[in-house]
């Protein structure tokens, strides 16, 4: 990246700005920010678009990348290692732990919650108030919606606990509960409570154990994190692995 | 806003803006546009862009707001208070009336009639020449198609009347009419003509009448209008309510 | 189009442009590229955009058109004519031949190899290592994935062959491989080899041969090569009626 601070980029001057941070071509920073050390801000983002309201400060935990075309409102604490896609739209009001990861296109509606370590890929669209827990992967097209009259006033948010992995184009419908390493497959649309563990598929129709889903030709199954923590800093790894301990056990107490 | 409406933005000199006018930073406004009093234009919008025919004039309402990176081809109409999310796309020759809301990544493809105070949440595909009445709502991913043997010449528009609601990911397929006050369950493939006042869901399965949508939680039920018209301004509670009234003679006379 | 080469966009001297070529306002063109002549970038985008590796060089063909806020990573190469929407997204190693039209908000992962003459709608989703064939329609919303245990290491791209098909919202599963001519009816989730010519609906249901898809009205019928070559220029004509016959036998040796 060749980007200096300065090139037609519009910064105010009480935007809290840490050390080595690259700001890319063409960027808005409005005032009642903080980005970390060593964050690069790609070209066309607006970083802390004002609500109209007083809201709190965005902040942008270190070691963070927003890539291009990307908007994220004020109010919202991101800690480090933040990373966007391109076209990303972030309102305000959300907090999430280290080093959350949304793909490109996707939309977060703000008032949510989300852990630590969590995927989202292209698309996906978090509802105001959704909460979701760590090590959670959301696919292309996942929606987390929230009224369950729709148009109405009533918010049921979505819940989804952590380890939880949400194939592509399935939709969350609202109040829905999500157990603990609770695997959707692609294209369901799901509501009520979903045990922990179980597979879900089609209109919420629970199909067996994670532990059960098995790619036979190279051997390898489920709970993901059998073979998938190494993609994670080994400072994850006993999380996980406990993470993955508890998985297993919900299907040796009840099935 | 602190923007003002010079910087780094290329706006023509023929452009007509109205008083009171915004426009943020790194703007295009185009020759063949006329933006109404009081609105807001946000960065790194695109407003008029030509189409290379000659078209009509892009008329932007009174009080309207067109939030960042959004798109805006020349020769289509909107009335007061429109609205855009972020990262939007309208084609040309559209007609919209009153305060339509479209929602983030949405995608107007052109020769488009829309109504009053409808709105479209996010990733909203509406297909060249769909028409869509007074009071419509269209939530995320919901997709008006217009071909029928794709790939074909052949255009059958979608037809979508007052009140209706399409939920979350929903495929309305080309030549489909959705009469009065109709609502199409999340995901569902809708086909053909549904009569006014139902309820379809799945593959354009008809299951029963609006006026059976409960909450049970709250007691709130459908039509909509019951619970919902306090969220419209006060001018529009008379057409809510005789709207209202209209769906709910659906079901005394038919079922 | 009023542009210049010059207003507010930035652009390397090492990029080789060709002649004629046209560049928005408020660009970014890197080093790495070579960009054809004839060709229009429109405002807001980013041409060749650094991975971090070392890149081949971003080859953009003559007589192409780059919509707005479109950003294209450096090492794809796309013979003549490319075609992309606005808001588009394209990886690095990409390789495309003539003509490719991708829709706006379309998302092109990476390590994708892509026929002549394929046409992408909105919000298309091409998984990394996708291979796609010649004359190719991807509608609205289409997935094609690639991880069969998600999230896994194991990647299982999709093959699709030359003149298939794909219609709305339709998530083609990993490993899928829909060879020459299939039809993907919408809404559909495809999984394992679909044989040539062959209509495919629901959760991968062959429901009979493409040469029955009629639309009754006008008395068209598949294959679509029938009544759409007229929107191909000339000298395709021959190659799309070869494809056709191949499609067509198809059905005569088989059912």
């Amino acid at each position: 990246m060749e980007n200096t601070i300065t090139s037609f980029s519009v910064i105010s001057e009480k935007a809290l700005i840490g050390k080595n941070v690259q700001i890319g071509n063409f960027c808005k920073i409005y005032d009642n920010v903080s980005i970390g050390d060593n964050t690069i801000i790609e070209d066309y983002c607006i970083i802390g678009r004002p609500t109209g309201k007083k809201e709190k400060q965005l902040v942008i935990g270190n070691n963070s990348i927003i890539r291009s075309h990307t908007v994220i409102y004020e109010g919202s604490i991101f800690e480090s290692r933040l990373e966007t896609g391109h076209h990303v739209l972030i309102r305000e009001n959300t907090k999430a732990g280290e080093n959350l990861r949304i793909g490109s296109y996707s939309d977060i509606e703000g008032d949510v919650i989300i852990g630590d370590y969590v995927r989202f890929h292209s698309y996906v669209h978090v509802g105001k108030g959704s909460k979701i827990g760590n090590f959670v992967w959301l696919y292309s097209l996942v929606t987390l919606t929230n009224d369950p009259l729709p148009p109405s006033l009533i918010e049921q948010p979505v819940v989804i606990e952590d380890g939880v992995v949400v194939c592509v184009n399935s939709t969350i419908l609202p109040g829905a509960h999500l157990e603990l390493g609770v695997f959707v497959s692609a294209g369901s649309k799901v509501t009520g409570n979903i045990p922990a563990g179980r597979i879900v598929t089609g209109n919420s129709q629970i199909v067996g154990h994670v532990s059960k889903l098995i790619n036979p030709e190279t051997g390898l199954k489920h709970p993901w994190m059998n073979h998938f923590y190494t993609k994670y800093p080994k400072e994850t790894h006993e999380r996980i692995n406990l993470l993955r301990e508890k998985i297993l056990t919900t299907y040796k107490t009840k099935e």
